[in-house]
């Protein structure tokens, strides 16, 4: 180990151009922190927001960046009990990214925001399953409170975060319908547990919902606002007093917003991002610690068990190809996760 | 009594100039239903709204309309146990405008559809509470689960539902900001109990609930979509994760929805009727009877005591002068509700 670390960054807002593969000194992790040698990085979105200051936080330059990592724990602090040096650990999205940038060959990390990577996991699946996971899991369970007895429609459901909830709503035993824009990637959603998919620009969306619902409606939606007119035929068809849980905007231009149907239907509509229960110093999010812990359990069972997979688009190798990655993620043509090895 | 009795009606759909007094026979009550012989009829906006064939329900042709009305029980069902003939009765919005309209000399309505008018009002009194203490209740204790020591914010706070949540609000305890176009209006929010009154024309509504609130934003909004860019005002001075609860559109044209601002605070938006809580028939709400049978309990309660008071406008004398207090209604210019005595 020498006393510097090649971490990214990036000294100017902007795309993959903007990335720097900067030498710093090596520090020391503080006492609720936990160092980690990266082994995979995982590209996310919010990473592609955050470098071109679009996120809901806002960089201070020059800012780290990377949200997912999975490595090994090679120096801990002083108050941290439930990691020691040598575990294989993956990154979870319970930090917030102004304090706590990943991406380089060494990670410092807040102890609550990492958990034990599966053992039968590789570091690149480690890298990969966290915010998918848990964004899934506060929203079906601690929000929608999904049921064995229940409909819940999952849209963009070939997005890591799709597939994770398919894979979630599929473990509680509710019966998933799963969306995509055209039949083209049907059976990868059947292969994945779906029990119906409807191709939205091959089929009315609204229709086909009612029709499998014996005319009721959805009892959970989990969107990400695809845009080009589905939230309204969403709400159309969610079940009256339904929950309608709106995690991401694929589509930050949509402006309108269905009244008169969201009336006829009452839906309990949540705007909801991970971090309203893991915690977010800086968006002043408190988190709640039971559900957080809930979700860990639930997780790693899923995991351990083989019930929740995760699906690699691409591995990157050397720490030097992540701007690549970025432009590969850039482009819109991966399916599943973008990883970098170390 | 004699074998016919004088009801409203309309024949086509449209405004005032389309209502008929119309002579019917006099029918006797079913099992579950109570006729009463009609003191008093308060106006409602969604009246006008059935009438036009705007409201969530469509009324089939010719039709009865009116929600809110006292008398006395003049014949009772064979199922009816709550009511004796004799009893003073006001209506509660727990039926269904397209099975029972009640403006005329005589109304049948379901048992569930009736509470006993308190002892110390008068007919007009007793038409005017229900609509809007029963719509706050639901929203404020059994969305919100507003709390005393929480802060709510309540808009066009001037009408007959917003005076009605600062009285229930303040029963509870919390803190009330009250939101209405102009200062003119302020004494009488005040009066109410509001804490506090924005002029949303005349102040910066976000940064004055912000500094109201220690810059922690309001955790209850109970709001009637009043236009004007309110919403989005409103979305930026919401507590994290706080209820933001939408009863009715004041402005049906608006469009808008500020996403990006609804994601930094995560709220919860409840669309919402008070048929989610009351039942429905006709537009398939079960309702919850626990709440409901808590609503009663709480408004009967805060009724007695004088602590939920109803404000009147106007009081028309006679059944023949319906179709004035309806213009009158339309007009926008009463601060109250409108009586007719019939």
């Amino acid at each position: 180990m020498t006393n510097t670390t090649r971490v990214y960054r990036f000294h100017e807002y902007g795309n993959s151009d903007v990335l720097k593969l900067d030498s710093l000194p090596l520090t020391e992790p503080k006492a609720d922190e936990v160092r980690v040698r990266v082994q995979a990085m995982s590209l996310n979105r919010a990473d592609q927001l955050w470098m071109a200051n679009t996120y809901v936080e806002t960089p201070q330059l020059p800012s780290r960046l990377g949200y997912e990592i999975a490595g090994v724990v090679e120096a801990i602090g002083g108050e941290v009990t439930e990691f020691k040096i040598g575990d294989c650990v993956s990154s979870i999205p319970a930090f917030s990214i102004s304090d706590y940038g990943n991406f380089g060959e060494t990670a410092i990390l807040p102890a609550r925001g990492l958990m034990k990577t599966p053992d039968n996991f590789t570091p690149t699946q480690g890298a990969s399953f966290a915010f998918a996971y848990f964004t899934g899991y506060f929203a079906l369970l601690e929000l929608a409170y999904l049921q064995p007895y229940q409909t819940v429609v999952i849209t963009a459901a070939t997005s890591t975060t799709g597939l994770a909830a398919i894979y979630m709503a599929k473990k509680i035993g509710a019966t998933v319908i799963a969306t995509t824009r055209t039949s083209k990637k049907k059976n990868v959603l059947l292969e994945a547990g779906a029990d119906y998919v409807i191709a939205t620009q091959e089929e009315d969306l609204t229709e086909r919902i009612l029709e499998l619902t014996d005319n009721q409606g959805a009892d959970v939606i989990y969107d990400c606002i695809v845009g080009g007119g589905i939230l309204e035929k969403l709400v159309a068809a969610i079940k009256i007093r339904g929950h309608y849980i709106v995690y991401g905007t694929l589509d930050m231009n949509l402006a309108g917003f269905p009244w008169w149907g969201a009336f006829i239907r009452s839906p309990h509509f949540h705007l909801y991002k991970v971090f309203d229960f893991t915690g977010n110093r800086n968006l002043g999010l408190v988190g709640n610690e039971e559900a957080f812990a809930r979700a860990k359990k639930f997780i790693a069972g899923g995991l351990s068990d083989g019930s929740f997979p995760v699906v690699i688009d691409r591995e990157f190798e050397g720490i030097e190809s992540l701007p690549d990655a970025m432009e590969l993620m850039a482009s819109n043509q991966a399916s599943g996760k973008i990883i970098v090895k170390v």
